[in-house]
């Protein structure tokens, strides 16, 4: 962008040295400066189109008013955009901007893209990750100003900012349980999304955790677990497994929304309908929960909140700690939970 | 991120001094610089953890290696992820970042975003809209090095990178006629996506050109245009009406695949089976395309090559025109098309 006129072009336009056309722009005034040079600077500013380069002042202020996120897929994946909506809306309410980067899911790619970023004299970086998890951040972040957003990283002194999963898995609970279900309750999910990770995923855990926890506390139990990934092919096959094999469940809590869109369609095949059979509740809230007939009754992933605790987290003032900051999943009530198709 | 070493600490820890160690960094074999003064500089620079500075390099070279995007919602519209997965790739492949950035839909905002995106000295502008229309960009891009993506700005001398809408119309005749349906065909969703833009969308206008020509050139026509707004209620909503009035559609031709849901849902609700009864095409390539039942044949929007194209036409030498470059939309053939019910 070749066109605005630098700070040397000004002062020759001004007839001043730049050192004065600069403390003019700077807005100093405890240089002695006549208001004639002084005016003169500041219409060549204007008829030159001069801009501070903030470039040029990072380098003198260590202040670049950006801050870098490094993601693996978050930017493109369609559940988590709003991740980068709060984010660049928190940013830009403080007057910074937002250097989005991704690895596209190669952890060799960290280093480099976090290196990229430092050389832009970031002042800070998110690290964040598509769906919650642990993370391994490169080290080339030890020491700079860090926020985990998505993810934990036990071991190292930044703060993570997740999902609040376990008062997810109770919410849950807590709808199925004030609708009058206490039996024939199904998870549908669990805490695997098998194949891809044996020992579950923080959703998966710490949601089964909050739902057996408050499903206990209110007289009632989980009456099974189907381990699948969280797709919708694999609602639709397990589910329809399930009624195969004789299993009349009451009630569905079902992992995502997408397991809830397979499952809805098993059910339909097999004439049940959603409430009035079969009640159905889940975890996402993504676009098409409300187009389903009837709407989806599900937990929202709080994704735009996210990213705006995480910039808030990064520019407020004082030292960053290792504190897990569990943002709240709302309740997305609609059409999907019913009283039990039979009593008692 | 204060913990590297400057190219000051470097020729201090070496004992030289900084001109030496910055000719020794710039790999510059024209200076007189013994081996062991070399070597000396190399191995500082490793143990601070030296790097150059692009920021003060930008300085001198003009050049950030950085290209801002500017969008209305783009990063954080589900369906239009993928558009910087391929603008974020094309700039990674040739050593550049993206500095995304976006209005949130104020037009407002355009201007002082772009002039944050020029105090950083980004090289190039990617100026992006969410859905394909007609845009005003901001007067600060104008004579620096822009590229319009998934927009239009005519009278302005930058090049536009836009999905191919005429032929994916043509594309849906084709798929129909090649079924044998030469009537019966009804679009949903039409031009316009009322009640919006009452000129009609760029998409709507396009598609419905390539439509009709190709309909006619293989001896058809559409039977009716339904115009709607083009979510997945309003294709709910205007075939129930279809079906309603008495009309018995053969094919359908809907604007986006949310559109294709609800009309799926009214179809069902009709007893019509899909495409035994009633064959469906649609636009966009959504994830659920694949889910429903059957899964929905579809042309797909290019996203994430029309973010890739427009990375390259920024990062190619030589000077830009007002060229409409024009992206393939590639078919994805499904199970949502079939013989017609009746023949003749």
């Amino acid at each position: 962008m070749p066109r605005r006129g630098t700070m040397a072009d000004v002062a020759r336009s001004a007839g001043v040295s730049p050192t004065t056309a600069s403390f003019v722009l700077a807005g100093r005034t405890d240089m002695r400066i006549s208001d004639a040079a002084r005016q003169r600077v500041l219409e060549a500013a204007r008829a030159l189109a001069y801009r501070p380069n903030v470039t040029a002042r990072s380098l003198r202020t260590r202040s670049s008013r950006t801050i870098g996120l490094v993601s693996d897929t978050i930017t493109t994946t369609p559940y988590a955009g709003e991740v980068i909506r709060g984010a660049l809306e928190a940013a830009r309410a403080r007057d910074h901007l937002l250097f989005i980067t991704e690895t596209g899911g190669d952890p060799a790619a960290g280093s480099g893209l976090v290196n990229a970023l430092l050389d832009r004299q970031v002042d800070a970086v998110i690290y964040a990750a598509m769906f919650t998890r642990h993370v391994d951040p490169p080290p080339e972040l030890d020491g700079g100003r860090v926020v985990l957003l998505n993810c934990l990283a036990p071991g190292r002194n930044a703060p993570s900012v997740v999902p609040d999963e376990i008062e997810a898995g109770r919410t849950a609970a807590r709808v199925l349980l004030g609708a009058g279900h206490t039996r024939g309750i199904w998870s549908i999910g669990g805490r695997h999304a098998l194949p891809a990770t044996p020992d579950g995923w923080f959703a998966g855990n710490e949601r089964i955790r909050g739902l057996d926890e408050a499903l206990r506390a209110g007289g009632a139990a989980l009456d099974g677990v189907v381990e699948c990934a969280w797709e919708a092919a694999d609602g639709y096959r397990e589910v329809r497994a399930l009624l195969a094999g004789g299993r009349r469940p009451g009630a569905l809590v079902c992992a995502t929304d997408r397991v809830s869109f397979g499952a809805y369609q098993a059910l339909a095949e097999a004439g049940l309908r959603v409430p009035d059979d079969v009640s159905v509740v889940s975890f996402d809230d993504q676009d098409f929960a409300s187009w389903l007939r009837p709407p989806l009754t599900t937990i929202a992933l709080p994704h735009s909140e996210l990213g705006r605790v995480a910039v808030e987290l990064i520019l407020d003032p004082g030292p960053l700690d290792a504190t897990v900051h569990r943002v709240p999943m709302p309740l997305r009530v609609r059409d999907s939970v019913g009283p039990p198709h039979e009593n008692g």
